[in-house]
């Protein structure tokens, strides 16, 4: 946590000092090493003699609030260098006495100290002025867990004590729950137990195999991906995974981006073939292959590709870093003219995607040059200059917040970085909308304008959905795991009470897959309530309650996921429904979204 | 052409003489190599000091006709070993004296001749009787080329006369008329023509880039692929394109068939990575990641992934022979007892397509193993017998044709192939389906039985469509490069008769195109008849014309591509027939095929 004047902060740190006296009253002879404030409260790190468990932590509150209670001044004092490490040798606190060496070492001369009643810590503060203006249930001790002095592991083994600690009880409780919600949520966690996908070491680290529940996901993506873009007037093309050396060499991902790609498949006699890490040159490659004419632009050629980047196997985590990404790519060609309305549409689409999923706090982050730094970016300062004005303008035009990145941009032209939040907050990318004039430049790619002459066209790398593996993280997060009918791997469970409408359960069940839906009936021995729990634990959009009376009447009760009512109807009102939940897209996971 | 005593052969083997008897009155210094029949007629190879050009043919033809008229008989004599060299030398005709030479050094002690006419020839026969036998109408001097004598590039190079000959004149014109059809639809040719697919020197041989029409038609065949799947009760996966080399060894393809496959990804300190050649082991690690259960199975686990197979440069050919192959692919993981309905259910899955797409006499190869070969074939003769069996009794009770392939089954079981021919005639393998006992003992796959024991599950390879490649060329060519409109790049195209109209036809336009389906409105300044044309080589399955009666009456008039009656109709019914059509999957390129 940034050393402040924020309250909070001081709460936090001096929280830090009241729970290293808590402690010492039951374990008097531990050694004491740092114990500083952190983003959701604070922690120290001690040596023991004998442990401390969790089963201390109740104990260990009490006293706090004690201390708290006894409204301990906070009084800062300070020591000559000398003084503080003979003062903490005598004290036996041989780890401040070290760090205090150093300190001086480093050309230090005076050495703060903090006193609040019997306890006394090397410490620069700033604190409560004293231990009373602690909320005395804004705190609450986490986890106990291992940790080396210095963060080295040639150094002794400590036990660090985590302490929550918030403005007020409030806040306390949020976070708490919160991080439940978002432990419970949390991608790799659902992803195994909804089974959307796994690794194998076999196969290989950051490489996901999309078991059939995640690919029904992804399809569902890749199916809006290709409407939406349809709509929107773009093509669709499908490209190899690997090319020659020398097509990367002419885009320049060669040897600049060389440690993010795969290495080369060394073909003797032939040549050496890297796996693709972007689309963009293959795309090139169809763009260029005949003269084209401004009559065919803007041309917007999108591709579902996967490509490959090279991360080390240390860095890779669930399906958020990965090395095979199944990219919403697309690059759009254009006139200078073109360029502005290909802004504002791509950003359109972007936002509605995000609309439709309920994303929250939508914010743009927008990347410019730096214009001292000749290295990093394209010398040339009207394209660049051009560019950025046109950026700049859309986002005006659009009302979008944004903030602002200079000297972030991409090699070859400004960027735009979409960022949402999580239901739970957690803030990301999604989205990277890159506008490109070095690319068409490298490539030589050129069009026939309308004055019969070879002009340059721009061109927009663009990509809402982002990858399959980073969206769908998100969406397991953003919806807990609860996806909407139409995304469901399976969109509606059958539930019979009994043996004897068994045979009108399935019925039910063919006639919606013969719609092309996902039905399954509940055929196992388990009792209906356990049935019911497991239809939830797996979050089916849809519980289909068949009972005798609902066999009688053709009907079924309906179940919505995050809905308590139950609602009886027809077999006609339920096909019509289900029909429409899909159809529509409609976020019927979340309990405020009507279904018409 | 085999030698037989078809009368065929005989008329063509005499052609040969005949032909190189007229090429002598021509060419009288001519030097004759040799002239034998083959399947399409015969050739002869001449060594000419004066060339022969196409310009001689129609003379050439005459006097063969002439020598026809004539009724040469053809007489059989032979001569000693020596003396047919001595004679041979003597009228200077070394090519032949050379072989004659080549046959006494393997033993040969008497030569075979034979003379109709003025002309005499070393020869085998058999002939006709005499000229007068060959009808004077059943052949034609097809082209002229160089070839060496006996095929090698170090001996001279001579010129090679080929002639068409059949059994009568119907045969012939009916042959060159198919000839012409099978070249106007190469699938390289239309490919280029239709802009379907390209090659890029940059990306390498043998990995087509799908271009926005190809894509199209790549799209159409997936979703019905995954359409006919999903009724089948298919589920869908989704795996990477590589693997770490234990994955490959495990399952035999390293190093059995790394000759085939593309070479290693060397990661220092992980593992050398391999390109996937074949989805198997990939879906074997999702089967296997937790434990199975009867109740689960069959599982049918389908992915469109593409694989990559190395075949040397020399040898790829358009699509027909690529590296980056996009698969119709599933694995079906089934117990013994049903293995019997798996079959039967992909075959009929697979003649469903066969007669969907009209592809004609459609026939199975079914390969088996040879019990003699232990190193070509898994040593398990029980399986073996069980599953040739079963395979052999599915194929009896579906009724269809089959030729049997001795010993040419897969390593791992038998194998099916499905084979049918194009509109032209042209014969194909298309789909396979493999039965394997051997991968699951590999992987160690299991399921737990009704038992509570571990079983082995039997594991289908198939895939009904082949590959994309494969198959949309084996379609361009059936097609003739007109797809039905569900499959078509472009669905409809409408032609304003003149300006005035024009802001109606961008309004159907815009009409079909929110239905996401695919219109354009010629707005070039080509003359109406030129737009027709246009469209027709484009091969549009649907030609809207609309002129001013049109517009008044919100109507458009219908030119479907294959047929010459126009209709005209309403929006409405236009609307319900492109929907129709695309959603029943309509074969409407065929003109006898009804639109409802």
């Amino acid at each position: 946590m940034e050393h402040t004047n924020d309250p909070l902060y001081k709460i936090r740190h001096s929280l830090a000092h009241v729970l290293a006296q808590a402690v010492l009253q039951i374990r008097p002879d531990a050694k004491l090493a740092f114990g500083p404030p952190i983003d959701n409260g604070c922690y120290y790190d001690f040596l023991f003699t004998e442990p401390l468990t969790p089963d201390n932590f109740s104990d260990l509150e009490k006293r706090m609030r004690k201390i708290i209670a006894e409204r301990q001044e906070f009084k800062a004092s300070a020591r000559s260098a000398a003084d503080a490490v003979a003062h903490l040798r005598k004290l036996d606190q041989n780890f401040k006495a070290d760090y205090c060496e150093e300190l001086i070492s480093q050309g230090e001369k005076e050495i703060g100290f903090y006193v609040n009643g019997p306890f006394e810590d090397m410490c620069a503060g700033p604190h409560v002025e004293h231990t009373g203006q602690i909320p005395p249930d804004c705190f609450k001790i986490d986890s106990i867990a291992g940790a080396y002095w210095r963060g080295s592991e040639k150094n002794p083994q400590l036990s660090r004590v985590y302490c929550l600690a918030f403005k007020n009880k409030a806040d306390l409780e949020a976070y708490i729950e919160n991080r439940r919600l978002a432990q419970e949520r949390d991608h790799r966690k659902l992803g195994k137990e909804l089974e959307l996908f796994i690794f194998s070491d076999f196969v290989g680290p950051g490489l996901p195999l999309w078991t059939p529940n995640g690919t029904v996901i992804r399809e569902a993506l890749e199916n809006l991906g290709k409407e939406v873009e349809t709509r929107h007037g773009y093509v669709r093309v499908a490209t190899p995974h690997l090319a020659k050396e020398d097509l990367f060499k002419t885009s320049g991902h060669l040897p600049y981006y060389k440690d993010t790609m795969f290495p080369p498949m060394e073909i003797e006699g032939e040549a050496n073939y890297y796996l693709k890490a972007m689309n963009c040159p293959h795309h090139h490659m169809i763009f260029s292959h005949r003269p084209r004419s401004y009559r065919e632009l803007p041309l917007r050629m999108a591709e579902y590709g996967t490509v490959y980047r090279f991360e080390p196997s240390g860095t890779l985590s669930g399906l958020l870093r990965v090395r095979s990404l199944a990219m919403n790519d697309a690059h759009i060609y254009c006139t200078i003219d073109q360029l502005k309305a290909e802004l504002i549409d791509t950003f359109k689409l972007t936002l509605d995607y995000y609309t439709m999923f309920r994303f929250k706090d939508v914010k743009v982050r927008f990347s410019t040059h730096d214009p001292a730094n000749k290295e990093k970016f394209v010398d040339n300062p009207e394209l660049w200059k051009f560019s950025e004005n046109a950026v700049a303008e859309v986002i005006k035009e659009l009302g979008v917040d944004y903030i602002l990145g200079a000297g972030e941009g991409a090699f070859y032209g400004p960027k735009l970085d979409f960022q949402a939040k999580t239901l739970l907050g957690r803030e990301e990318t999604i989205s990277t909308t890159q506008l490109d004039f070095a690319q068409p430049l490298r490539f030589n790619l050129t069009y026939i304008g309308q004055d019969g002459a070879e002009h340059r066209p721009y061109v927009v790398h663009r990509a809402p959905l982002g990858t399959h593996e980073r969206f769908i993280a998100f969406l397991i997060e953003h919806f807990g795991g609860a996806f909407p009918t139409w995304m469901a791997p399976l969109q509606a469970a059958i539930i019979p009470v009994n043996d004897d409408v068994m045979s009108y359960a399935q019925e039910v069940a063919g006639l919606i897959r013969r719609q092309l839906m996902r039905a399954e009936v509940d055929t196992s021995d388990n009792s209906f309530n356990k049935k019911i729990r497991e239809a939830v634990t797996r979050k089916i959009p849809n519980i289909l309650i068949i009972g005798g009376k609902e066999a009688e009447a053709r009907s079924v009760t309906l179940r919505r996921y995050c809905v308590k009512e139950q609602i009886t109807m027809s077999l006609d009102t339920l096909m019509t429904r289900l029909k429409r939940c899909i159809s529509e897209r409609i976020m019927d996971n979340f309990p405020d979204v009507q279904v018409p």
